[in-house]
């Protein structure tokens, strides 16, 4: 059903984006969204912001990249709970100058929500001093994967190669351009959707996405299960030409940190989807820590990424 | 299922808010929040922004205020939907200087869940420049009621007393101290989440909650439905004090606009709820657009709220 909406400038723009978002956009202009979940499924939520001059500079990334990055660091948190995407709420702050290049957004956006075959269901837009965008996804999952479940000698393992997006942002913030694989990470990530779900079916027992940094949301897994991690810092899989420290301190990866009680199938893994699985460590006997290993001693770690401590 | 956290700042401030609101927030702490749909029950979802500079200035409310107001500006949207709340996400980007105040917005936030009878389902944390918060609501309806479904002959009604929130804020944004009970219509305002289900089971065909400004959201209700609305202005509630072009004009009301083909119980609605209902105007025979009428004549209608015009 399309409903439509009355006069306003506001207006103007929600109907410039349903015309450009066409049949991906499902129903927009009610005051509210509705969706019929699958009988027995359980309905995954969350929500995520990205802002201009917090999250971004506008220099670093275009329109559509930024819509683009936004939505899949939201639908990140779905391939986190194994959760199939069900629809998209997008809630915009835009400055004027964003307003007549509003479609180069809502084509970044259109671009992550269709990769993740997923709708838009609707959303919010208003003036803004910065730019801004805050992704509310919805899923459904008939077992979400969540953090806790693991315990002590459970596998651990990585999805991808760590440390793109840190080193790319580390050359972004100094001015400098980073290398192009290295700044596509950054400006293009992947939510690991599929790849969650056909894992969760094969073993894996609890999960994080990587949008703290592995050491960071290691040490999320680590509280959530009252169990000490152990890492072995050279089994990491660092991408081409990064340093193990932005492997590990960097975050917005959009990767995935599994444990497992039995090995899971990596070689099967890397040939369906293209992406490496790592074993990395194991969940320890007793603590309730990270501990970086290398040659099976303990190494110091360098802090995660935090918004409200840099 | 409580999840830890791991270290870091933010996580701090997590871990206080969740402290402070205790059982009203359920399982904050994994990548996404998950909840069981009533068999049956279809989902609904809504979000709405509220942001400094934009839509309040920090002089006019408490933190409490800003907290309430948002979450209840974005539980109205599923009163308008006849949805019962299951669950909001709260995502907030606060300024360093909003940092050691979190827990004042963070009791206004739960006020405003409590009363609608649901819980904090998780969200999100980020610095801005701006105190900001991002409110996504999603609830259950066997049956939500929509904007659609009006169609000529249909009687409309309007729940409360309509321009106390415009005129508190025209007096705010002068400078000037609106009367008590005026300022309390703006920065208390009820989501009508009982009433609206209570009028859906009682002959409610659509429904739109008045947060564009009456003449705004009438437009909406006639666009949606290919039907021209005919208000009469001498029947509009007005808010004791308040002009009627507040009423019509003003915003952010969360007051409810339905269209009922019998008359509703206007009476035990008053009693019931303590909250007037009046019947204002009926659906038109032919057109698309709202006219006001005084004396059976059309009058000229001011513009609506819209926040890419002012």
């Amino acid at each position: 059903v399309t409903i439509e909406l009355g006069a306003g400038r506001e207006f103007d723009l929600i109907r410039q984006l349903r015309e450009r978002w066409g049949t991906l956009a499902v129903g927009l202009g009610d005051d509210a969204a509705v969706i019929t979940p699958v009988r027995g499924e359980r309905m995954v939520l969350s929500t995520d912001t990205s802002l201009e001059h917090v999250h971004f500079e506008r220099e670093w990334l275009s329109l559509a990249e930024i819509g683009y990055r936004a939505t899949t660091a939201a639908l990140s948190d779905l391939a986190a709970m194994a959760a199939t995407p069900r629809g998209v709420l997008v809630s915009v702050q835009l400055t004027p100058h964003d307003v007549p290049r509003i479609i180069e957004l809502a084509d970044g956006i259109a671009d992550a929500v269709r990769a993740a075959g997923t709708v838009i269901l609707g959303g919010n837009l208003s003036r803004g001093d910065v730019l801004g965008l805050t992704m509310t996804v919805i899923g459904g999952a008939f077992a979400p994967l969540g953090r806790h479940g693991a315990r002590p000698g459970d596998m651990l393992y990585v999805t991808g190669a760590l440390g793109g997006p840190a080193a790319a942002l580390r050359a972004l913030t100094s001015g400098e351009t980073p290398p192009a694989a290295v700044r596509a990470r950054f400006a293009r990530p992947a939510a690991r959707i599929v790849e969650a779900r056909w894992l969760a079916a094969r073993g894996a027992i609890a999960c994080v996405d990587i949008s703290d940094g592995l050491a960071a949301d290691a040490g999320h897994l680590a509280a959530a299960n009252d169990a000490a991690l152990e890492i072995a810092i050279d089994r990491i899989p660092v991408f081409a030409g990064v340093g193990v420290d932005d492997a590990l301190a960097g975050g917005e990866e959009y990767e995935l940190l599994l444990a497992a009680r039995a090995p899971l199938p990596h070689a099967e893994f890397a040939e369906r989807f293209g992406v490496a699985l790592t074993a990395i460590g194991r969940v320890a006997e007793s603590g309730k820590d990270v501990r970086l290993m290398r040659d099976g001693k303990r190494v110091a770690a360098p802090p995660g990424h935090d918004h409200f401590s840099r």
